[in-house]
């Protein structure tokens, strides 16, 4: 299948009703004016009570009147385009569009031969090659794993080169302090030779900013806001909120929770810079009330991977959801609840799905067999999403007409022009009958992810990059990291 | 989770345009029109041609013009009530319930200890009362795995009466004749102790009706029709029409296809009892091009699954659809495969879901351990249908303030309230940790499947029954088989 981004030519679906959605508004918004969010950076509080948030001296609680939220949101985009390095991997985020990301943020990693093993910076490269080898990841949402051997003060250095070397896909840098921040935006307008006020004009770098729930931000995370908004990139608020832990143990609690520390960030980003896009994030879940780990691609997952999208909807952003599981082994679990959280996302309306690739134990591990099971369940999806041929020759009445009663298909020309490309070939489902699979060795479907992951290892190719945007690249890398890179001691 | 028929509170999805409904509609109807249908049996071409049906004398071929077709299928019911032995298990089909069935007609059976075996007596009663214990299968929609090891003749009368004796739910006769609908008519009667005039009134006993594609219909089903719409019976009439083999390999055409198939016998039930209850099945999928062999749980089977129920929602008639998949083994594609078609049947609006628990290799086997996986998949949509609760109890503003800024929702009062039965508790997932989930052993969820087989076979206990109407089931099973059953020489 070639690269393209799958569009969702259907209405999302509404699972709650109108009423329920402004339920959880107008709960949303007597959280942020009678409660408030705490802000913890003085920075932030100064800018939010210029723009009429109301703060109190001494406090770092910043309290949000609700015509000031609702007309400050007003100001993101609906829809934009988010640059790669590649023009023709240009992303389009909202509308009808729909974008796939690898697994983010894991801090181990394994493969079937290997085991499980902390992240590194030979697998972080090895994940990016394969990932780049798949077609349906349309992005990169944060590192695929850790690379912790690299030093925290330049592992963004070296991150950053590897994912604009390695791959021609749009990329993502972590907001932990300014400095990551510029170093990564002086990164990407090197890799794609731009000027700085192109660059303002082009998104072309995201993060993900995560509300510390309960009703607060930090930091590191509003300074990524600072950077990134007040240069036109794209900025994803995600609040974290697992219901009973860090939310309500209810849905529409949580839900409500997570809306307003949504909303407080997407503020955020429009009192920096009205227009600069910004992406409402969902990625309410629960947790299993009697060990207290959190569940993904259950169907809470999938209730409220709906229900948030009906209200980034309301508010006219693009969505970002997210592919995930809890599972520990290749198994039934790892798929079921793979494909349940992708039903909530896809149907939810989801403009941007991260994690959807390669991710396992709810975020801990990822694993290069599941980057080939999921590439496999999202070539199914966007095959589900393409348009259906309704001409008369797809409608075959003629063929059906000379085949005739009791007939068959097979063999007749309408089936021999078409039946190459008539259906999606999968890369791990085994159709061949008991028989012939018992004489293969009864193999399972983990075996064939391990092959595949080969065999994709193996068809890797650098994406071209001129050479001499690449030396600067390298230059700049280099002398950062000679420079000490960034404090680490925020 | 109690018994309970879920609902679809949202509504279904139209992934085909209005206008491209209409396309295969009117292609549907020029091909009932200019092809027509073989209907074997010379009893149903007398009836179709009293009704205004085109039949011409030494053929079996059957024309239908497009009024006659559009005017017939109106006097169709678009819901009513299935009524079970037990009226707690009376189903409403149609509207906005769900009802789902295990595997049927599966030739094989397995479980992990036993392996894979063709169907016998033994096996099929105790999928029966494993199906019994699970709470999601609410109807039979056939025998479970054929038990070959009764005669045929009288194979419909031990397993009739195991159904209705080993469990509770509505039950499904098959049509190979009319003396075995009018055997499977009289014993839901007995069981039921009800008279003639009630089961006429009182749709008791379903029976699905296959097309024999493409466009043709032979005697022992049109016999099905003959004898359970006269009595006012379920009829499910499903074109088994697979893409690529006994329809064309395009999905519009093949569509177009079964939905002049279906409309056909559609048509038939009306003509024999205008108003008896008929069910429009679905069943369309694609083949493995490169072996042919049948594919199920596909992108394609998603596609037609949602524009089958567009076209059955056009009919303003109940839809069925199916729980499906290819695979060969307990593993991802088992899982992944089963959801894709739940996706499908679910968002597409369908009202009866077939197979959805225990079906594997497209259909050849029925499996004990996939019976529990699909029952824990169907506890899982049946959550995320469910209705959430918007109440200001559960928006818990007052908790969401109480805990504040940088809290947590662990052990708070709203939270202990709640936690117990704030989730679907998962009854196949392994949410431990990764380092817990090591010492166990690393279980993958197979082993899981097994233990909860042992589990709930542990757990069944038959339902209760009238003991004078269980003697008269008894006698009447006894003194048929005595008589020699139906013949088999058809």
């Amino acid at each position: 299948m070639p690269w393209h981004q799958p569009r969702r030519l259907f209405a999302p679906v509404d699972i709650a009703t109108e009423e329920q959605v402004e339920i959880i508004h107008e709960t949303s918004l007597r959280i942020l004016s009678e409660i408030g969010i705490d802000f913890l950076d003085p920075q932030a509080r100064r800018l939010l009570a210029r723009a009429g948030a109301k703060v109190e001296s001494d406090s770092e609680r910043v309290r949000f009147d609700r015509d000031f939220v609702e007309e400050t949101i007003t100001t993101a985009p609906s829809e934009f385009t988010l640059h790669a390095l590649n023009p023709d991997r240009n992303l389009v985020i909202g509308g009808d569009a729909i974008a796939f990301s690898a697994v983010s943020s894991a801090p181990n990693v394994s493969d079937e031969a290997g085991g499980r093993r902390p992240g590194n910076h030979e697998d972080f490269q090895n994940l990016i090659r394969l990932g780049h080898t798949i077609n349906t990841v349309h992005f990169w949402g944060g590192y695929p794993v850790e690379p912790v051997d690299i030093h925290a003060s330049v592992r963004h250095l070296d991150t950053l080169f590897d994912m604009l070397t390695l791959s021609d896909r749009a990329i993502h840098a972590y907001s932990l302090g300014a400095l990551r921040n510029q170093d990564a935006l002086e990164m990407i307008r090197i890799a794609r030779q731009v000027d700085d006020a192109t660059l303002d004009r082009e998104p072309s770098i995201m993060s993900v900013i995560n509300a510390n729930s309960p009703l607060r931000y930090d930091t590191p995370m509003l300074q990524g806001i600072f950077e990134f908004s007040a240069r036109n990139q794209v900025i994803i608020i995600t609040p974290f909120t697992l219901a009973g832990a860090m939310a309500p143990v209810t849905l529409s609690g949580a839900l409500a929770q997570h809306n307003a520390e949504a909303l407080a960030g997407i503020v955020m980003t429009q009192v920096v810079r009205p227009g600069s896009p910004v992406v409402y994030g969902g990625f309410t879940s629960n947790v299993d009330m009697q060990s207290g780990a959190p569940a993904f691609g259950t169907p809470e997952f999938m209730q409220s991977a709906m229900i948030t999208g009906q209200l980034a909807r309301r508010y006219n952003l693009p969505y970002r959801s997210s592919g995930v599981n809890a599972a520990n082994a290749l198994d039934a679990q790892a798929a079921y609840e793979s494909v349940f959280s992708l039903w909530g996302a896809i149907m939810g309306g989801a403009h941007m799905i991260i994690h959807a690739v390669g991710w396992m134990e709810g975020g801990l591990r990822a694993s290069y067999e599941k980057m080939v099971l999921d590439a496999d369940l999202l070539g199914m999806v966007s095959t589900f999403l393409a348009p259906l041929d309704f001409s008369s020759e797809a409608l075959a009445f003629e063929e059906v007409r000379d085949v005739g009663p009791g007939g068959h298909f097979f063999g007749t020309p309408h089936t021999l022009e078409r039946f190459r490309n008539a259906f999606y070939r999968p890369m791990i489902s085994d159709w061949r009958n008991y028989e012939t699979w018992v004489e293969a060795g009864s193999p399972e479907a983990k075996g064939r992810m391990v092959e595949l992951v080969a065999e994709l290892m193996d068809s890797y190719e650098p994406p071209k990059m001129d050479p001499s945007a690449r030396a600067q690249l390298e230059e700049f890398r280099d002398r950062r990291k000679q420079e000490g890179g960034v404090p680490t001691d925020y």
